[in-house]
């Protein structure tokens, strides 16, 4: 977790700054494991004084974390809007498998969990789902049809999803497709449960 | 992944090296975070020659790995037996959940995610856990209840507690039965739909 502003919030030079930062821990981490990060290598990468790294972010793991945040949800992102819960779902889930499960993306999103500590409970990755999650079931519902919950979504369509490329288990979109099928089953079940209510 | 024959089948002078190693790891590793962990540290603190150590694992993610593994999966580990799904898929849940979510746990399972370079398709960490839900499965078909897929149970129960837990999401053992709960409602409805064929 971070407490500093987003970068797309600052102006000038002091974005600037951040920008060859940002672009430094990208570059480095496309170029090796993230054990090999240092202030000091990413400082001289990216042409700064490691001062003003130490300064915003107090430690590496903090920076590779916000770095991670930064690559994984893109500010704005809305959830699919295809006109049926079935299609939103599938729709989702192969975009949330491309996020994460090019090889770059990968190396981001295991340099962010090795750099946690115990819990992160407001981790923005997830936050950034929540909402997403939460107007895709307020769509769905507005159409009429019913909807799985947001705990539904995230622990069996986007967890999984994040589960399989931490743990490099081989992933494609016929998987992300199964699962968004499996939560569409969810969904359709409380219709049949609600049914003779 | 690890080509070195298992610690247990290993005797005498070798295992009690290999012993030494793997419970130096673990000290190290419950100490804080993997990181600070090089194989020159764990040889002292297990008083073997950094050498042996080299000459086994190579480096030290591959150490880190075999200790993983070996923290989470215990050999011999069975699949519970309540005598019904809903109940060996609770059990199970929990039994994941407490398996990986102590501090310790989720510090070897971070540091073994961040010890992966691509995939790593033959986990034995997954593997293990296939075995066990094919036998739950058998299980339960043999009861003449309907079964969800091995696929369903670890994507639905066992990665979003890999994934939770990986990612700090506070999780407790409501969220275990919420995802058996899931599962079931998923085997469950593999009934109603082959029911009218």
């Amino acid at each position: 977790m971070t407490s500093t502003a987003p970068l797309r919030r600052t102006g000038g030079r002091s974005a600037r700054v951040l920008d060859a930062i940002y672009t430094a821990v990208g570059q480095l981490m496309g170029e090796g494991k993230p054990d090999r990060l240092t202030i000091p290598v990413v400082a001289e990468r990216a042409g700064v004084n490691p001062t003003s790294i130490y300064r915003r972010w107090g430690d590496i793991d903090e920076l590779l974390e916000e770095v991670a945040v930064a690559a994984l949800t893109k500010d704005g992102d809305r959830a699919p809007d295809t006109g049926s819960l079935a299609g939103d779902l599938q729709a989702w889930a192969r975009i949330v498998l491309e996020d994460i499960g090019t090889p770059k993306r990968t190396r981001y999103l295991r340099a962010m969990v090795a750099a946690r500590d115990g819990l992160a409970p407001d981790c923005p990755c997830l936050a950034q789902r929540r909402v997403m999650a939460t107007e895709l079931i307020e769509r769905t519902v507005a159409r009429g049809e019913r909807a799985p919950s947001v705990e539904q979504i995230i622990d069996h369509l986007v967890m999984p999803l994040y589960g399989r490329v931490l743990m490099g288990h081989p992933t494609d979109q016929s998987d992300a497709d199964r699962l968004a099928a499996d939560v569409l089953a969810l969904a359709e079940r409380e219709v049949a449960r609600t049914a003779g209510r």
